[in-house]
Formats: C-alpha cells, sequence, structure tokens
C-alpha cells in the first residue's frame, strides 16, 4: 500500500497511481484529523471520493505518529494528549475518537488506536504497551458499529514471541476482520525483525489478512512473506523516490550521481513503467539537480510500479510452488536495495511521509 | 504556449500537458544554458526527446532572463555579460552563442538575442535598445545555418510605434520565419500595451506568425488577437495555479479562500479538463494549505486546459466571422481575471518560472 499521507500520494494523480498497479492505498489519520479535519473529509465525500482515488483504502490510527512526538505526549489509560505540530493546538485521541474520525474519513479499512513503543525497549515497558494495546483494541471494537468499514486488530510486543502470543491470545476473541503486526521497523536492526517474524508471523490466524505495518526494503518484504504476511504499507518507495533514489531488481540506483549526467538510458531498460518508458537518467538527474518535482515524482512513480511488480511476482512465485527457489535467488539480487535502506531510508521523520 | 523553464511544466508530464490541448511548448535558454547545459541536453537527445515532450517546443535567447537580472549586467555591442544566478560564475552571451545554444537545445523555432529594456524608458533608451537589436539580429541570422529550426525575428520599441517599425523594417530583409513583439509586459499597463498592439501589430507580416512574447491574461490575449496577433507564452496559467488562482470565463477563483473549505463542487462544472472531472474545491483548498504539491500541478492543468480552450474558441469565432461579437461578449466576462492579474501575476520574478 503506498501512503498518502495528507490524501494524495505526494505529487502522484489518482490514474497515475492506478497505473503503477496499486489496488489499495493508506491514508494518516493523524495528518486528516487536524487539516481539514475529518468533517470536511466527509463533507467532501469521504476520503476515496475526496481524493478521487475511488478505490480501496486503509486509514492508520494515528496512533504511531503521536507516539512519535514523544516530547508531546501525555499517555494513561483514557487515550493520549499532544500538541499538533500544525499550530501547537492541543488534541486528544482515544481509542473511541481514533474510530470516530476514521468512521468519518470513511476508509475501507480501519486501525485501532495502540501504543507503539521504539525499540530497543525494556520487558516492562512492552508489557504494558501491550496491556493498554489490548484494553484500547476492545474499546476500539466496541465503538466501531459500521458494517461497511472493517477494523483489524494490531499485535504489539516488540521482539518478543511471548509477549505477542499474549496480545494475540486476547484480541482473538474481539472478532477483527484482519491483523497486523506493529511496532516493528521503530529501531531494531532488520535482522531482529526478520527473526520476529519468522518466530511470530505464522501465529495469526490464516483465515484474515496478515499485515505488518511500515514496511519494508524489498530483503523486508521477502522476510516477511516467507514468515507468511500478505499487506504491507511503506513511504520508502515514494520518500527514496523523491530523494532520488530508484529500486531496482539489481539495487538501488542513486540518481544523483554526476555518472548519470549524460546517460540516455532509462533507470531499468526491463521495466514498463512510465519513467522508464520515457525518460533518462541524465534527465531525472537534471531535474533532481535543478529542484524540479517533476523529478521525485516520475521516481516515485517508478519506485511504486517496482514494488507492485515485486510483489506481484512473489504472489506468483507461491501459486507455481516455486517460492524457495524465488526467495533465494531475489534476497541474494535486492541485497544492496537493504543497504541503501540502512543509510537513507530510516523512519526518523514520522511527521513527513 | 506554456512554459518550461526547466524543461517541463513545473509537476507535469507530457501526457498530462498533451490532455490540456497544448500544441507547442516554450523552454528558457538561460536555465537550460546554466543547467544541465546544452550539450547535455543534445546529448540526451534534445529537448524534445530529453523532456518527453516529442512535439514543437520553442526556445527564447536568454536575453530576457539576462536583462531582468539588471544589477549583475553589462552590455556592450559584442553580447552581454553576467553572473548565474545559480553559483554565481561569470557568463557571456553573444548573439552568436545564443544561437549555438538553441541549435544544440534543438527546439523547433529559436529567437535571436535582442535588447529588452523595462518600461517606462527614455526615448534615447528605447532608441539605442532598437539599434542594438537590429545590430544582434543580423548577427543570429548570420550565425543560424541550420534548415531545420525556424529562427523569428524580434521587434523592439517600446510603446513607440515609430521606433517599432523602424526596427521592422529593418528585420524584413534579413527573411525570418516568423516576427514577434518583444518588450512588453515589462512594467507598463495593459491599456498602454493594447494601444500599441492596435497600432503596430497589423505591420508585421501577414504571411507569418506573429508571436507576442510574455503575455497575458485572458484580456490581453483578446486585445492582442484583435489586433492581429497569432501567437503567445505566459507563465501565468502555471505561476498563477501553484498560487491556488483558477481561471474560468467568469473570472478567477481564489482556491486558497475559506469559502470553499467543504466546496464539494469542481473549479468549473462546465470544464472538461482532468481536474474539473475529478477533484472539488475543498479538495484542491486542502491540498494547497497543507503544501501537497499536487494542488498546484491540478490548478496549473486546470489552467493550462482554460487557455488552450480559450484561444481555440477565439480561432473558432474569426473562422465563423463572429469575431467581433465574441471579443465584445467575452472582454466583459473575463474582467474579473484582469484584475487578478494587476494584484498577483506580476512579472517581477524573471528568474523564477
Amino acid at each position: 500500500m503506498p501512503v498518502g499521507t495528507l490524501g494524495p500520494v505526494k505529487g502522484v494523480t489518482p490514474d497515475q497511481l492506478a497505473a503503477t498497479g496499486t489496488q489499495i492505498q493508506l491514508a494518516n489519520t493523524y495528518h486528516l484529523m487536524l487539516r481539514p479535519g475529518e468533517r470536511v473529509v466527509a463533507e467532501l465525500g469521504g476520503l476515496q471520493r475526496m481524493t478521487g482515488w475511488g478505490r480501496p483504502m486503509l486509514t492508520d490510527s494515528g496512533g504511531y505518529q503521536v507516539f512519535s512526538l514523544a516530547t508531546l505526549r501525555k499517555i494513561s489509560d483514557e487515550g493520549v494528549e499532544f500538541r499538533s505540530h500544525v499550530d501547537g493546538a492541543l488534541v486528544h485521541l482515544t481509542p473511541e475518537r481514533s474510530i470516530e474520525i476514521q468512521n468519518h474519513l470513511g476508509a475501507d479499512i480501519l486501525m485501532p488506536l495502540d501504543e507503539c513503543p521504539g525499540l530497543p525497549a525494556a520487558d516492562e515497558v512492552i508489557a504494558a504497551a501491550v496491556d493498554r494495546t489490548i484494553h484500547w483494541a476492545q474499546r476500539c471494537r466496541d465503538a466501531h458499529t459500521r458494517s461497511d468499514q472493517a477494523l483489524y486488530g494490531i499485535v504489539q510486543g516488540g521482539l518478543n514471541p511471548a509477549q505477542r502470543r499474549r496480545c494475540l491470545a486476547a484480541l482473538l476473541p474481539m472478532g477483527f476482520d484482519g491483523f497486523a503486526i506493529g511496532g516493528l521497523a521503530v529501531g531494531e536492526a532488520p535482522p531482529e525483525m526478520w527473526r520476529l517474524l519468522d518466530d511470530f508471523a505464522d501465529d495469526l490466524p490464516a483465515d484474515r489478512p496478515r499485515y505488518v505495518m511500515g514496511i519494508g526494503t524489498p530483503a523486508d518484504l521477502l522476510h516477511a512473506v516467507d514468515a507468511g504476511v500478505d499487506q504491507f504499507d511503506c513511504v520508502l518507495p515514494t520518500r527514496n523516490g523523491r530523494k532520488g533514489y530508484a529500486f531496482t531488481w539489481d539495487g538501488v540506483v542513486r540518481l544523483r550521481n554526476a555518472a548519470h549526467r549524460s546517460d540516455s538510458s532509462p533507470i531499468d531498460a526491463g521495466c514498463a513503467c512510465v519513467c522508464c518508458r520515457g525518460f533518462s537518467r541524465g534527465y531525472l538527474r537534471h531535474l533532481l539537480s535543478v529542484g524540479e518535482v517533476l523529478g521525485g515524482i516520475l521516481i516515485s512513480l517508478h519506485n511504486l510500479h517496482f514494488y507492485q511488480d515485486f510483489t506481484r511476482s512473489m504472489r506468483e512465485a507461491i501459486e507455481r510452488g516455486q517460492w524457495p527457489a524465488f526467495r533465494d535467488r531475489t534476497l541474494a539480487r535486492v541485497a544492496a536495495v537493504s543497504a541503501v535502506d540502512a543509510d537513507e531510508a530510516s523512519h526518523a521523520s514520522p511527521i513527513e511521509e
């Protein structure tokens, strides 16, 4: 799921997004509750109509952005209190309020408010976050009465499989439409995350979507799918695209490099995206150099197309019974992509898409 | 002709530009000679191929931007010397060099280097600019030997029809493929410009395109077409679009206004552009409010579509023999558009598109 923080994927029209193969888009409750406000979104017909996307959408609960603003928050069992990054206004967010906002936004899949501690975290911090996440999940489940919007449960528990299982066991009887693993990609090394997914993801019900929030690199996706995960969202294709990093099956192309100055070849001659069909590396480098937004938009479109192509290839390998060979071969090819992620694509700016 | 200062119209793909009805696009020699440099553009296949536009293009001479940087320049009969606004490097531009650069850029229509004084200007300043413009025009004509690129002549002479005629008389024997009126929209009031066009434009040869550079509002275009002009370029549709001003047949819509907050109607219900078919005023206002570039892009696309629709309507009124009635009716309708131009859309930032 590409991320459209403020509604649209930055600079991208719905037609352009659909042409990347995207089926479902994420939008951020935190940003939209502040501007333009969920009632305005409802008056404009709801997210799908307002944005012109018209296809499935998912909204997060707003919690991740709130918890990323650590100095600004007060947390209690009741909810969380924070100051708007836009105008400093004091805002309360409770489980009930998060659902109310998401009901107004009108996405197809809603997420409950959870507590998402950064990593590393002490055992008691993780345990307390699990307790609160369970408590808030029940309140969200009770508050959500609309049958036209799915509600997932979010499992917390850090890198501790026992805490993850305790959280999941409490969520299961509540009757969620899908299950998400939250609290990853929040400071741990990728291999630590991969190990947790290996140990735990397959505990999630097999008859519901399994969603890992906020990941990741192609290598992350390979590990997660190998562990049994179905669904992802991530800003990497678009955020890195705007910075001039293009994903390919053989690693990342850094388009700001001087080597591309007069290069008339596309990012990837084998790619069928609008960027690779029409524009050279040299032109993209020029656009980035002069600060012309079209450069970041075109590379975003390439990266989104790459991610959709990548996930489609994983699905097809599974359907053909060729997953292990595909996984091993592809992990070796995309190794360079992970290296760039560690350098350049941290989750350090949660306010920004 | 929409303006693509650095190659593309800001944030707009070639497909999106073509969908506005655009037939020919302008690009700025001054900006492209500095970045990425005309040789890089040539190595990337020339402007049309590099940008992916693939349709007709016109490049200006670079002179207008140089002359707009008054404190940075030295002018002599040989040429002009200025410091790059990018890195401060000292750059020489002569008539021969302007043609050489434009030959490398590869547009379909080239413009000669001219001297373009701001208005108001003393008679002797205007006369000297005409002298130098004539001298440089001959040197450009001599320097341009390629038959696959048209070269227009530029007439200077300020608001003085006699100076304009003196300039034109000297240019006519040089054999240009079209004629442009330069040195307007540089400080004079619109009615002064309209009067000069009324007095002079019809002196231009009737068998060649007649081009007024750098205008204008819908009212400007009506006056210019009434005076016999065929061709225009202007940043208004895109620059004003990015600021949130939308052109319509009945005046300008200021999309940042709070009145549009929950307005689910499009800019113009009668408009067939991609923006009006898919997006509400309320959504556009939201995008502008949060600084999301898609807002400016969508309004730019609407404005470009409006301008193409506007010029198409003028052509059709002439072909149907209904020009005078169309002109009078439309001047009354678009009066409000001109008012906004005076407030908001000055030519005060020549470095920017």
